[in-house]
């Protein structure tokens, strides 16, 4: 039998689960026999003889790395020969071989670069006979500043804000920033040349490129010095960047520093890369979970973006289509969606973007039967507050009134953790340790 | 085989073909041995013995009602005894018994009012033992104009143009438009009371309101004439709306005239509103389409409205998916949408909504191979082109540049026609004589 609020939370508990930064390793990284075996979806399984390797490191940076690395050591146990890992103050477990250095986030400080120094060292001491795991999950780039030249981190920190004024793409931020970094653009990659790495990551941004995660630390790049000050030119720049910014960016654009390593470079020869979770992930187990309940069920995309209001209106349509027609599936239906959107603040509430789209979307299903929609960070955690997420019914505005709130009213006000309060709509999970950015998810019945 | 351009314009074709207006006659109204049956999908088949009436009339107004004008008289022939129908000029079809009347439009004329009064002497005519077969479709609304009281024209429009300008929601607007006018708001139903009516409508707006087609002919109408002297009120517009609007109105509302017929009303009694081609059943031939041709296929929403730029982005970002990960459904894939955007136009350039679609497309699926996304006005006609929309390709914008023509430029001038004319991605169909809004197709193949 359908029972839509709580199809709804098993659907979005199995989603967090999938994406679980501990069962997300262990999934992906299993002991058979002697070998350790890699899961990879796509490509299939790869096999690491560990009788080959000498030493094991583990190395990595992120708010989910804690975990990621208490998983590798019940797999590995004292095969671990040791390594380091940095977290978000209060993000820590307790491990047995493995250091852990805690640092500041999403705005990073020295313990953050002592951190970055500690796992290099750990990556320039790996032999040709050595294994680097690495393990890098949300927030591993701000945990990991390390300036190149004598580049600080206010510094790099306001170049950052400068591009980010001028208009420049992400991809042209990106580049720059990959030249003013002693790790990012596949340095920790080379770095750890010719040891054999595999580096496991927890995807936090929308298409999962693996450039892009913490700035692809093990990915080839093949931008060069000479695009990053083109770009800095690009946008006028010049007179504003620290000099110490250009001072770096003309030096490797003069052949004095080593380009970042491209994609033709042997450096990535016995390096794996591989996504352990993502958005994609967890909504398909949240369509998984739905089947399992009776539902038909659909992922409509993993890639969802730009403004809230749009978004939960796309969803709205949606699920009005599904009760006037039956498309794009029959009810009992279960659409599912992933990815992040942003929020246009205006008023002085308590929000965020899940609990915004659940009120727009309020207001676009208002007087639709048997519908629900919701959305939930699946870190648990939706703006400043301490809900996920919350649900919005066909009823929502109805009921709303009954108690004299106005959706009008909360939505200017960006209020929306207040009016869900109010409804006892919010959906709580407490803090998952893990994060793939947001699922939403529709139910429709009859 | 997967023979994408071929397969996108057989599944276009389908789409026009279903709503084609002499078809969606046909396949809802036909002749089993006497009786004249009604074919309601969700309701099921309705009967009327012909032998029952005495005289058959059919009346009508919209673009495509001569074409359902032809098809009744020949499922009809010589049982018609007669009859008015109101289309726009140059929109006629040879036909038998049934008058044709050509009028302005969009901009309503006074060739329009004569066909309003001839068609309400018609429906006053007819008796118990009559049926009137109603003929709706687009443009129905301003080929109808028949303005209450002594209001004029000029005036009824005037007052439109104020109801838009102040803010005033298309529901309030609608209110006040039922109040000024004789034949909408269930008033040719009232007209043509107590004869049998079948009104069948080509539905041209999101969400196929029966009351919003045409503005309700033989709709019930639960508005009165004091909630549009309400509205007037709310918007502060009666020291600028005419006086005759406002007598009318206030006539309404101190009960000298009679209300609009309500949902209570037994002026419905013999009235029977049937859509016969809508967006959705569009859509539901397009997805059949593809199916047929090996296509892993969905609907959508037959509910897109809003801005171009957005639902250009939504497509895109679920083409995206199913090439990375084969939802909603895998590869060959076809996904299909309807409804009505609009386009925020900058640029003097020439386009239409549909074109402009498949040109912000170009740029959202970039790069993405094996992916064409593309939009078809079902009338044929997209903006003031000769073209029904546009097909754009993860190449598109590869391609555009090789011929030195700049997507972002295109767009800044909304001349996507001139864009598409150059890389012969033009959809050109031809007038179809009928409108059920757009269309959007992706297509994803291996």
């Amino acid at each position: 039998m359908i029972d839509p609020a709580d199809d709804l939370k098993a659907i979005y508990t199995a989603a967090i689960d999938a994406v679980d930064p501990f069962n997300a390793v262990k999934s992906h990284l299993l002991m058979q026999g002697r070998k350790l075996a890699l899961v990879d979806r796509g490509a299939g399984i790869a096999s690491y003889d560990l009788s080959a390797y000498e030493r094991i490191f583990i190395v990595g940076a992120g708010k989910a790395t804690a975990p990621m690395a208490s998983a590798v050591e019940t797999i590995l146990g004292d095969r671990i020969t040791g390594g380091c890992i940095c977290v978000k103050y209060g993000y820590t477990r307790r491990l047995g071989r493995i250091e852990t250095i805690e640092a500041a986030h999403p705005v990073p400080d020295e313990n953050g670069v002592r951190a970055a120094a500690r796992i290099m060292d750990v990556l320039h001491g790996a032999r040709e006979n050595d294994l680097v795991i690495s393990l890098i999950s949300g927030g591993g780039s701000a945990l990991l500043p390390y300036p190149s030249g004598s580049i600080t981190l206010d510094e790099k920190r306001a170049t950052t804000q400068l591009l980010l004024k001028s208009g420049a793409s992400i991809h042209e931020i990106n580049a720059v920033r990959k030249h003013l970094s002693r790790v990012k653009g596949g340095n920790m990659a080379r770095a750890a040349y010719p040891a054999t790495v595999i580096n496991l990551m927890i995807s936090d941004v929308v298409g999962d490129r693996m450039d892009v995660i913490a700035s692809g630390p093990f990915v080839p790049d093949n931008s060069r010095f000479a695009d990053g000050l083109a770009i800095i030119e690009k946008y006028s720049l010049r007179p504003s960047v620290p000099a110490s910014v250009i001072d770096c960016l003309e030096r490797g654009a003069s052949g004095l520093e080593d380009e970042n390593p491209g994609g033709g470079s042997g450096i990535f020869k016995n390096v794996r890369n591989l996504i352990v979770a993502s958005n994609i992930m967890a909504c398909e187990a949240a369509r998984a979970e739905a089947i399992k309940r009776g539902y038909n069920s659909l992922i409509l995309s993993s890639l969802v973006e730009g403004d809230t209001a749009d978004a939960a209106f796309w969803h709205s349509r949606i699920a009005k289509e599904i009760v006037q027609s039956g498309n794009p599936v029959p009810p009992p239906a279960c659409i599912i969606s992933g990815g992040e959107t942003t929020v246009r603040v205006k008023g002085g509430g308590l929000g965020g973007r899940n609990m915004e789209f659940a009120l727009q979307s309020a207001f676009f299903i208002d007087g639709v039967d048997n519908v629900l929609v919701a959305s939930i960070g699946t870190d648990g955690s939706d703006g400043p507050t301490d809900a996920a997420g919350a649900c919005a019914r066909g009823s929502t505005v109805r009921t709303a009134s009954g108690l004299g709130l106005s959706v009008r009213d909360y939505l200017d006000r960006n209020d929306s953790y207040h009016f869900f309060e109010r409804l006892g709509d919010l959906i709580i999970t407490g803090p998952t340790n893990t994060n793939v950015m947001d699922i939403r998810v529709i139910l429709a019945w009859e």
